[in-house]
């Protein structure tokens, strides 16, 4: 069975998170995490090599697809301005080099990595960790990242889990996922 | 004396307007414009495509710098977020060629084209095409996109539009270029 490569992208203006995990089976393993962070003098050249990033990781680690959370736009008009910007351009550079996106809201992604869909970021933080059994915590931006990429993997399993909560599995009714350690 | 030639992008969610103009001197010419209209199955894949045709605008025209209007967020959180992932693609794919951005107030486009920082937007569209001497008013997009080109033309001449202003002359009394009819 082939794996599925998934990456997960949380774009943000100044930070983008990305992570890189594989589902083989039930099994998820985590392969790659990190943050970019585009330098530059003006915002068009930010973006520019935020673009450039973005191509990197995706040439750099050949995901099948790509999974990136839904804007929930509760914040002000000019935070989703500028959001929108960093948002663009990574779709545009994992579109280009045709990988596909796949978007979840931010509830089905918590809930996949922690059970509830109202989670607060540092549980989801520590659930990713643990999930993927890494031996530090992911920053912020990479750990939604990787929740994200967890998701995908999930909704592409969901009548395993539908059967796995029939049996009355506490991870199943839990909502999460059956991860096993990476050896 | 060597022209300058700007590009005015005017992004946008469905359609991103793009007009090229030449400056030498006081003289300013028309050089090409017109409407992108990313066709798509996913947002994605709309804007990497959007980020292909600005790509091809730059190599077929070779602009020396870009002009956008800044934006003035007065519209919704999410109207904002989809106006930026445009916005953001079209910045990027303008760095990423090496071109440098500007940007303007809508106040000063409007400002350098109609004489008027408010002027509605049917006044700017009328005043491109007839600084330009298009025979066909430009569609509301690429007339906005124009105006910033025209507005950045403008900026680099204050002083000469100053000296013209005191001399009394109507046009700069308008706050209008010096635009001579392209031959």
């Amino acid at each position: 069975m082939h794996p599925l490569r998934v990456l997960g992208i949380d774009p943000g203006s100044t930070a983008t998170g990305f992570g890189v995990i594989e589902r083989l089976g039930s099994k998820i393993v985590h392969v790659a995490h990190g943050t970019l962070r585009p330098k530059g003098t003006s915002l068009a050249a930010r973006l520019a090599q935020l673009h450039a990033l973005i191509s990197e990781v995706v040439e750099g680690h050949a995901p099948d697809v790509a999974s990136v959370e839904q804007v929930f736009v509760s914040t002000s008009p000019r935070s989703a301005l500028v959001l929108g910007q960093a948002r663009g351009v990574a779709l545009a550079a994992l579109a280009a080099l045709g990988v596909g996106v796949e978007e979840y809201a931010a509830s089905s992604i918590k809930q996949s990595v922690t059970g509830s869909g109202r989670a607060p970021k540092r549980q989801v933080q520590q659930m990713v960790g643990r999930l993927l059994a890494l031996e530090r915590k992911p920053a912020t931006d990479a750990a939604d990242a990787l929740a994200a990429a967890i998701c995908h993997a999930h909704a592409g399993r969901l009548v395993g889990i539908g059967a796995a909560r029939a049996r009355g599995s506490r991870a199943a009714r839990a909502g999460a996922l059956h991860v096993r350690r990476r050896l």
